[in-house]
């Protein structure tokens, strides 16, 4: 298969090294430079920069891989879909961390596009085609967004897409967008907001740098993903806002009664702990 | 040196197991007959249960670690130093998660003794002396607190009681009771309460069991301290309770704030990324 993936930053360029492993013809697209170097020097060495890239470049190919921000994704479907050819023959996926806002773009502006959206959960703190990793996908859980559609091409090409994401060792789930939208609230996206406004408070008792870090395990496991890139968080929380706002409310208010409830010397947190143990093990299919 | 380890949790276990390694004379108390048996095939014989433990055990003992809860260590403190002997010859540590209440108790209460309030920053959310390691306080930062006090014997105890934590391996600081339960209350204590609340929101979206998990290194990470102990810590937030319902009423605010901004459309995470890293850096010294 000849695979074309825009934008290589970590997932990215992680599988494009699976892709070739398994004998595809890869190429792409970077911002810089220096990752296209990088990139050659790991056996890539049909990586272009994003300056020099047109869609007419896509002719010939058969999947589009958008590794970029959503933000982005959006023009790139546009430009590749002005193009008659490519709207018959390039099936296209995307890779971003919200499914509703990318798949009403398609479903409003190129209805007969091959667009399939999926959602490796293969994020990291670490970024950029220098953390890439062949095996990021393994075992990880990639989520598909069917098209609302009739079509039986969709159809083929969304059996066609799942199948793709399994061959670079991913699990694979059908889920509909708003769906998978609200879940990434409760396990993604409010958690890195919350993540940030916990390490931003600790700020006040980080205490004289001459002392031992009272940091321990706890903390820096919470405070992990305050880390990531904040640019693509700004993306990912703005086109899940309605979700996220919700999450963060509830938060908020269950916070707050915890508070309470500690107050009134009431407190029962055994219950807290052991409802939280259940919650978790149901998530994590333990 | 002749220790007796009262409670032989993660903690009393691994410090027994690293005492005995350096040669000294160690004892100790659990509170079933598994763990008795468990801690005599790891090479520590002399441990009894909890049961048969009585206070004049202690009578020839140079330093008392009590390995318990906080709620009995204050009893387990009354005991020992209702024994006239032992208030003059005893020293005593404690390794609970705040310090106020029990040096209060101790300053008022027993004035004379030879008390040392210390906290080992190297909780685990696995429990038991299952999980001892003799390595577990490798670097890891133990706090001391000081009694408010006149006594030159005290402040010999103290410098006994640092140098005795850095032998098996910790870098030690010495703090005010006051300022230690605030800071633990925004890097530790608060955050076990915030990781419970996120995991029992997340019940919410956990899906169906027959499909995959959602759950990605973030929400592993985030929430991996709610499997802590709920006993252990009602006792630990209940006695830092004030510091902790400040910090629970902070997030609960500043989570409501963010909730607003991001519904106004005005949204900049890109410098609530920035800020949380800037904190986070600062308390993990790096």
């Amino acid at each position: 298969m000849k695979v074309f993936v825009q934008g290589m930053g970590l997932m990215g360029a992680s599988l494009a090294l699976r892709l070739k492993e398994l004998g595809h013809e890869v190429a792409g697209s970077v911002r810089s430079e220096g990752s296209r170097k990088l990139l050659k020097s790991r056996g890539l060495p049909e990586v272009i920069l994003a300056g020099e890239f047109a869609p007419e470049h896509l002719i010939g190919t058969d999947l589009l891989v958008l590794g970029l921000n959503i933000s982005d994704c959006l023009p790139a479907i546009d430009a590749a879909m002005a193009i008659p050819e490519l709207r018959e023959s390039l099936v296209v996926i995307d890779m971003c961390s919200t499914k509703q806002q990318i798949c009403d773009h398609v479903a409003q502006h190129h209805p007969q596009a091959r667009f399939v959206g999926t959602h490796p959960m293969a994020g990291k703190e670490t970024q950029g085609p220098g953390a890439a990793d062949a095996l990021l996908f393994e075992n990880c859980t990639v989520y598909i967004t069917p098209a609302v559609s009739n079509s039986d091409r969709l159809i083929q090409d969304t059996a066609m897409v799942a199948e793709f994401w399994r061959s670079v060792g991913a699990r694979t789930c059908t889920i509909g967008a708003l769906d998978h939208d609200r879940t990434m609230a409760y396990v993604s996206h409010g958690l890195h907001l919350a993540a940030c406004l916990i390490a931003r408070m600790s700020g006040e008792a980080a205490g004289s740098p001459d002392t031992p870090s009272p940091a321990a395990g706890s903390y820096r496991d919470m405070t992990r993903i305050a880390m990531s890139s904040g640019a693509m968080w700004q993306d990912i929380v703005m086109s899940n806002r309605e979700n996220v706002v919700h999450w963060l409310k509830q938060l908020s208010s269950e916070t707050n009664l915890l508070a309470e409830v500690l107050e009134s010397g009431k407190a029962d947190i055994v219950s807290l702990f052991s409802d939280a143990a259940t919650a978790r093990a149901r998530v994590m299919r333990t």
